[in-house]
């Protein structure tokens, strides 16, 4: 059911000299299908990360929160699916630092060298031995030239593997950047039941992955909303071999621009894969808040819309009832709204002016806009400079089946 | 599909002396339904009023709520269903304001003592000459007993109209409260497309009573949500006729107290009617939390899990997928929750146990518990003395169909 959204081609997906990918099939899910997938960084590789901030967050999280703070010389990822090793105590920090310390003994690394981490049921414990067995077939599978394979294992509700590459030039350096990600439920940003990597050959100092990565979150993960639940796996990792020829970068310069507009290049495109994928969306929504005195309150007003229930089933029936945006903008954080200020328009054509129904509104023509599977909702502010953008799906009769059959 | 939720009998609302009600057929939504209400008021009543906190309110609350602000002369209140006036503008504004004037010459008093309310669709206009039309067969059927058909006139997606009485005696003297209310979707605190309306005969003073129904609110329509969307329309209003023989109560005394308990307990039957009757309900649920450092605390804990749609469409599914449950406390605005200390019981059972799987889980019980219609969830934070309780519905197919086809 995914919206405009394709399979991507192997090909497309360029490796980074240096980071090797391994998926193998540990029975955690469906049988014979891969869903356990560790990825091996190249000595001198550094590595920023951005998780969850729901404060009942998982044991894997908690783990690599901790080894990337101990030291930046992370040499693998372990990436399991079927349980999500949430809401289970001491029990379950124990299993994720023994996932971690079996894959450092047959990587020859150091167990706080890796990273864990887990998306699948919660309160479920995480199943160890399984996932043991399976870590050699996939330490056997290791190839630069795995990234849709890799995609594939991490899925869970997900229909299609989400994957991205870029290539940039800086200093007349090719640079290459590539990622998967996955998600399509319990997606809300700071973050989602999401997780992503991205890979990239650029030197740079680890201060301006940090940075690099804060930012870029901010402008591709964290706009995206399916439901409004922020889950407790949420991890968006960056990674970097800094083995590309560039002079490093260590500041805000233009180099780092470029680098920045990549990289929020292939995150978007990440990010907006989870939507057009989100649980039963039939619509890919952007919903762009223009003329606010800041991005946080564009950013809340576009959420707002975004969140609604009763607007997004008007976007699942084509529905032209907008009234429930207006009063989805009216319910936000934002105090002091200028009610009789706001513009909306639909894919273009305007259909509240000065906060209530434009002069010359056209039921028809709205209702062919809100019939196409991509919807734009611009909305102007007109007090300030500020604008954010944010991604949703509409709430169909999908998403429940999906989300009341979970488990069964 | 309402659950557990019985359609009163009239012979159970009892008139409050003074308070004579009036419906007629308006057509505003479908032919030959009673669609207007007008509720008359005795010289001498009081009215306090809570109004929806969204910012893009509609026409009638700007009214309503200049007209209380102007005198507590209040003498006539009107509902209109079909249209809720909001997102209209000065034509709206207009609107309410003409409906208010024919009003007040159909009754001899000034268009300044009436208030207005809507409900229905957002951004139609307000088919003004159909209610003018429709005014004077209102009030050829004015009368004391006619709280039943008053509730089933103000019914949108609502399938059982909403009201209840109370008797309770002060000094001796017996009160009678007599409320009926309507809303089943758009349902968020602060309120929800909700309208109630309270009579009593109590004598009291204007200021104790905006502090009752202040006081009231908190602990009824404000802690219940279907869909997490706060309406442009929400109205609570509270009348007193103070026709009743008690001393005029003037601070919070005794006498306060018993007719507190008294108003909260319709309010709360008002409230959790429109839980029980919320789009698609299948399942009425109880959040309680208790140890909580505040109030607002445990409010805001409790509003985060009656606000995870994961939450609700796992228990449409009758799926003990509670580690749903974690997330969505996680996921709240309480920042530096104990997770370490906080227990969860679904009807009594025990499934989290300081913030992990509990010791004996039982899948089995759990199960068991999650097929009843009626479900209390129960959580422990164990760090202070405050609780509080919020009631919510799932989140079912029946919620999309109807929210999705509202307007067809």
């Amino acid at each position: 059911m995914a919206v405009n959204l394709k399979k991507p081609d192997n090909k497309d997906l360029l490796p980074i000299a240096g980071i090797i990918l391994g998926t193998s099939v540990a029975n955690l899910k469906n049988e014979d299908t891969r869903d356990l997938l560790i990825i091996s960084l190249p000595e001198g590789a550094t590595v920023a990360g951005v998780f969850t901030t729901n404060q009942f967050c998982a044991a894997p999280v908690i783990v690599a929160r901790k080894n990337l703070k101990l030291s930046n010389k992370i040499r693998a990822l372990i990436i399991n699916t079927g349980s999500a090793n949430a809401g289970m105590g001491d029990v379950g920090l124990n299993d994720s630092l023994a996932i971690c310390e079996f894959l450092a003994s047959k990587l020859n690394i150091k167990k706080d060298e890796v990273l864990p981490f887990s998306t699948g049921e919660i309160m479920k414990p995480l199943p160890v031995e399984k996932i043991k067995k399976a870590i050699p077939s996939a330490i056997k599978d290791f190839q630069e030239d795995n990234w849709l394979l890799s995609a594939e294992s991490i899925m869970t509700t997900d229909t299609i593997p989400k994957a991205a590459s870029r290539k940039i030039k800086i200093q007349g350096q090719v640079i290459t950047i590539t990622g998967i990600s996955k998600g399509s439920g319990m997606i809300h940003p700071n973050m989602a039941t999401m997780l992503a990597f991205i890979g990239m050959d650029i030197n740079i100092t680890p201060s301006m992955q940090d940075k690099l990565i804060e930012e870029a979150t901010q402008e591709s993960f964290n706009c995206i909303s399916v439901d409004g639940d922020t889950s407790t796996n949420d991890s968006f990792i960056l990674i970097s071999t800094n083995k590309a020829k560039n002079k490093l970068i260590t500041e805000d310069s233009d180099d780092y621009k470029v680098l920045k507009a990549g990289v929020l290049e292939v995150a978007k495109e990440l990010a907006q894969a989870i939507i057009k994928d989100g649980e039963g969306a039939s619509k890919f929504i952007t919903i762009k808040v223009f003329g606010a005195l800041t991005y946080e309150e564009a950013k809340e007003i576009a959420m707002s819309v975004a969140c609604s229930s009763l607007v997004k089933t008007a976007f699942f029936a084509s529905d032209a009832n907008l009234g429930r945006v207006l009063s989805a903008i009216g319910s936000c954080k934002v105090n002091n709204i200028d009610i009789k200020n706001i513009d909306i328009s639909l894919n273009g054509i305007l259909f509240a002016e000065g906060g209530s129904k434009a002069q010359d509104y056209n039921e028809d023509k709205i209702q062919t806009e809100m019939k196409k599977s991509e919807i734009l909702l611009t909305i102007s502010l007109k007090r300030g400079s500020e604008k954010a953008v944010v991604w949703t799906s509409d709430l169909s009769h999908e998403y429940v089946r999906i989300n009341s059959e979970y488990r069964t």
